[in-house]
């Protein structure tokens, strides 16, 4: 049934008999959006970070992914329809070639290319649906922006400028930027328009002349001047892209179509964000303050392990006491922001559900025997972490053991392989993955993502999965995050980050950046071949020598 | 310098300054062309696999792939460029809109696409600039084509007609079938146009109403006769072709120019050999009859090793005395009809030529301390066999030993490993390089490639590469073939035919079907894990127990 407090009914009669769809993203083509932009919440209650709600009739359709179609099920009104969309796509619902109405500014030019490509009639909304819906930008969004000082970001913004320029294309004379990670980057500044992404809000004009001009509504910070850069307000932005007559590299997956649209220059050049390639490559700086962020950040995660091990055997502790316990080991860290993500603290069946986040009314006690996953990470002057691991409360049993001691195995075979230039993560996911396949089992999720330095927690273009055709770089950051999730029971997950590094011979290899212990109790030795308990062996001893030193 | 003796000077004299691409095939794009049909060989003395010659104006260049491009520069004249194909695009080095000639009868559809597409204006030649090089058919070519029977390919062609027809997509009235491979399988026939692949030169035009021409130049054998099934001349074929008024379904990677050129249907529909997703998963009968083949065929093979280990080390053998001995064991077998490609026989350094063949020039005596490899395979009534063992004359070097076992843990690793259904190649491809890498080698070509049912030993879509991106599936057979090669000393391969199975929990893995021993001297059991060890005592078990029932 439908609940009276969602404003979906309202939103179903204005739009009349038109069909209509609406992506889970902002202005911004963010993943992770501020609760107050969440539209499909909003409209259905579902809280997952992939969704189209579409409507075509009398009919309504929520698309998702396998993560998220059971709990989409269990959050949205019953009327709507929910779907896989990797087993059935948008196009092929819809399936109609009358036209089907959307919001400009939430839709990229690739979203929009990809379904007109699909058959679909796309036509902007003649009037906004949504409005009043959700605030496009908050007071909160308009806090001044910070600079991320050299010590930190290790290379300046006219070193990056000129890297970006030479990567241009022929004929472009500049590039609109419209990733805000991207413009971040650049400009070597950060802000707090996101919960958990020290991004701000805004788009940047880069010309070939070197000239800049950056739209936002975030004020600078005191004493704030940069030479060859132009501050201007938000509200600029859209006319200064319609009115520039010269030739543009476009950014297909973040411009929105209410950008793109106006724009009558056909000898623009549309393609992947010109910044991602460089920013994904860390420089030296980057990756020394990234080792010293992860010493600070383990330091937190294993005081708050050994805090876990010991408390939670008592019968008082629960999942949600357990993320604030964490959050607050990592923000007396030094030079801490944020964290990175919504903390997953599940315990038992809980964590088998891969992105369960504890609410009131989900959450859990610890208890004996069971399994307590924690999924976190924080945003630091310095670098961005992600880890993962998994502690039993008091005594496991075989079975956890044995699909822990499984799971580490691939854990540690993605930590110390080697392998030639030109690798791609999609050849590597196999060996994370090899010894649970050999029991015929294995998990959902990708092996890997790529990390930013006090950015994004997923970056691309690097990843490890079986669709990851990128080469590996050295300088880039990625997860290594294995897992096994027995539905209704337990879910197991154990995440560094690690870095790629080219060794003397030629080839490359991972240099780890994670600390944090494994739980012994999970481990079944002799599982384990000779390689992979030396393995242990040194991860444990650089753990103690950097705890000594430190503490 | 030019050679007297090669035809070259000639052919470039008649093109005068023309621009001419020319590529190593035939007809009917075979990848293992006879000796008469060799005209790059013919024309610069190049005998390499993968070849494309091209003039423009008064350069010479020769295309190749990192396999042969030594190989190229020692056999062709000083003039002629040779370029490793994926370094140098053939569309850079021409890099000119002129006219460049081709023959289309040796262009398929596809290549003439590719090329055009990279911006190439290929015109079909005006003269045959290639007349008298070769002959286009040669007598042996038109021997009679024979029956297969029922109780080696398991399925009659009825069957086999309804499965391809249901695969064709609406709009075609039917298939034009211009794989010789597709048009064997088809009509469960076999004939000797080459001299390692047992089929017949012809096309089938297969239409919906399920009639049947097969246009060759084979006469059929005594008493032949089939319902559906018209035999015409191949002189005919074109005629057909072009004449032809209903859209046809055309197999771009086979179909000729010269056929594709004449035919004005433009509802035709162009996509890959609609038999050969069919043709590689083999039935019950077929895998049945390929484990009897394959235990004769190893009986064959385990005898000749036997017999080199034990002679070579007097000093009297060479490379191509023990590729004489092995076919005469071979020939033997019951139900033997041919070699499935010339065999490498390749002593010490030859070993590390990874195509190499002997020749009268190069022919190496076997002797102590060194490594042969030998790479073969037999076409029986029943199936395809291919095999690759290395073995040591006398006492191997500890570096020779490490190698060969890092080669076999490969080995192993893909042999014995389980995998989810949909599961591709590529993803496999890493577990048989992981222990290469590790200490910074690896090999240069990939692990497997797909073996047909007394046809292709090199059959698609199926394989295990970086580059394989096609799902495995239940009964397709693979080679499985990790290698090591120290260029100047030795070469080092371990090559089993596999085929994929399920598993009772739905996992798929691959069943064994070569029975030939590893060499016991190569092996350092030290870097074996015990399950390695384990899966080698199966393996040895396995070959005592079919030896000793059957010699």
């Amino acid at each position: 049934m439908l609940s009276s407090s969602l404003p979906l009914h309202d939103f179903l009669e204005n739009l009349g008999s038109k069909n209509y769809i609406l992506p889970r993203t902002n202005l911004f083509q963010c993943e992770f959006l501020n609760p107050w932009e969440e539209k499909i919440t909003a409209l259905t209650g579902f809280s997952g970070s992939n969704a189209w709600l579409c409507t075509k009739g009398q009919d309504v359709a929520l698309f998702t992914d396998s993560r998220y179609t059971l709990q989409a099920s269990q959050q949205v009104p019953s009327f709507i329809q929910v779907f896989d969309m990797r087993e059935k796509s948008i196009a092929s619902w819809f399936n109609t070639k009358d036209p089907i109405y959307y919001s400009p500014e939430l839709f990229s030019v690739y979203s929009y290319k990809n379904l007109s490509r699909q058959g679909l009639l796309l036509l902007p909304e003649e009037k906004d649906y949504l409005k009043g819906l959700c605030c496009a930008l908050n007071p909160n969004e308009k806090g001044a922006f910070f600079e991320y000082p050299l010590e930190f970001s290790g290379k300046d913004t006219n070193l990056k400028k000129e890297e970006v320029l030479r990567g241009l294309p022929l004929g472009v004379e500049g590039a609109w930027i419209s990733s805000i990670e991207s413009v971040c980057w650049l400009l070597n500044i950060r802000g707090r328009a996101l919960l958990y992404t020290p991004v701000i809000y805004g788009h940047l004009l880069l010309e070939k002349t070197g000239n800049m001009t950056l739209f936002t509504s975030h004020p600078a910070p005191e004493g704030f001047a940069r030479k060859d850069l132009k501050i201007a307000p938000w509200q600029a932005a859209l006319e200064t892209f319609r009115g520039y007559q010269k030739p543009l590299y476009l950014d297909v997956k973040t411009l929105p179509m209410s950008f793109y649209e106006t724009r009558a220059q056909n000898t623009d050049v549309l393609g992947a964000d010109c910044i991602e390639p460089l920013k994904a490559i860390k420089n030296d700086t980057e990756l020394m303050q990234a080792k010293k962020v992860h010493e600070r950040d383990g330091k937190a995660l294993s005081s708050f392990i050994n805090w876990v091990k010991k408390e939670a055997i008592k019968g008082d502790l629960d999942e949600i006491t357990c993320a604030k316990k964490l959050y607050d080991l990592r923000s007396q860290q030094d030079g801490f922001i944020c964290l990175s993500f919504e903390t997953i603290s599940a315990f038992g069946e809980n964590g088998a559900i891969v992105h369960y986040q504890p609410t009131e009314k989900t959450n859990q006690m610890l208890r004996e025997g069971g399994l307590y996953l924690i999924d976190s990470g924080g945003q630091y002057f310095g670098g961005t972490t992600d880890v993962t691991r998994t502690i039993c409360i008091g005594h496991p049993s075989k079975e956890q053991q044995e699909l822990y001691t499984r799971v580490l195995k691939g854990h540690i075979a993605i930590a110390s392989c080697r392998f030639p230039k030109g690798t791609k993560g999609s050849q590597l996911d196999v060996l994370a993955r090899y010894h649970l396949w050999q029991v015929g089992l294995d998990y959902g999720h990708g092996t890997g993502h790529g990390v930013g330095n006090c950015l994004g927690v997923h970056e691309g273009p690097q990843g490890i999965s079986r669709l990851s055709d990128v080469s590996l770089l050295p300088g880039m950051i990625l997860s290594n995050e294995p897992g096994y999730y027995k539905t209704g029971f337990f879910g197991i997950r154990l995440e560094n980050l690690i870095y790629v590094k080219e060794d003397s011979d030629g080839f490359l290899y991972f240099e780890n950046l994670t600390h944090a212990p494994f739980d012994k109790d999970l481990i079944l030795s002799d599982l384990l071949s000779d390689n992979e308990k030396k393995w242990l062996k040194n991860y444990d001893e650089k753990l103690n020598s950097i705890f000594n030193d430190r503490s």
